[in-house]
């Protein structure tokens, strides 16, 4: 079955989408750490990222760098954290959450609940800055 | 000044290094979050991972995931988790954390507290899985 990831990249449901290129896609995280938080996730359908071959895992780095820096202009934050998890869906994505403290990466704190009009506007805004 | 990574990577303080390259160098946390808890950190001292260049950080992650299929092959995890915080030391580092649950990689938690001798043993045992 198509994994939840797979259904936003195929447009079977809806997703704040950031960038997009033939390989990979990112697109915000509905249930956030922090505002801007973001998912960064190969297309190809594989469940643990230390499976997938050097070049696109080098790739899928590459292009988290490009939506990294999309952030880093777009939110107010220290730096831009990463973390890869996998516990729960079985489609490898990167998460980049901008950080102020080590709290805001805290994957056992309860996320935040945005309305969809606030997570839009957060998804226009870093989309403008990606170069 | 130099940092203490880079101390390490120097030989001037000690280390319980696991793979070693040109560019890259990998040791134990000494203050894990698990047994287990590694980084990986680029020679060159840049303080925040998305500076670094295409190549480098490409680089960084393909060497990465050499060090984390040792991890897997050592440490008994339902998988190696990866995160990028950069907060404390400026000099790019990810941590490698072997995973059962999601509070293995909440950096707020108290760390572990381990023996000169286990952490030897620690890294002995993952170095002979690299390859």
């Amino acid at each position: 079955m198509a994994s939840i990831f797979t259904k936003i990249i195929n447009r079977e449901i809806p997703g704040y989408i950031i960038a997009e290129d033939d390989h990979y896609i990112a697109f915000l995280d509905i249930m956030p750490l922090v505002r801007g938080h973001v998912l960064v996730v190969p297309k190809q359908e594989i469940s643990y990222i230390f499976d997938m071959d050097d070049q696109l895992l080098a790739g899928l780095h590459v292009f988290s760098k490009r939506v990294a820096k999309a952030i880093d202009k777009t939110i107010k934050c220290t730096r831009v954290g990463v973390a890869v998890i996998g516990l729960e869906v079985p489609h490898v994505h990167i998460h980049l959450v901008p950080l102020n403290t080590m709290d805001d990466i805290n994957f056992t704190r309860p996320k935040l609940k945005l309305e969809e009009e606030e997570l839009a506007e957060i998804a226009d805004r870093i989309k403008l800055n990606i170069s």
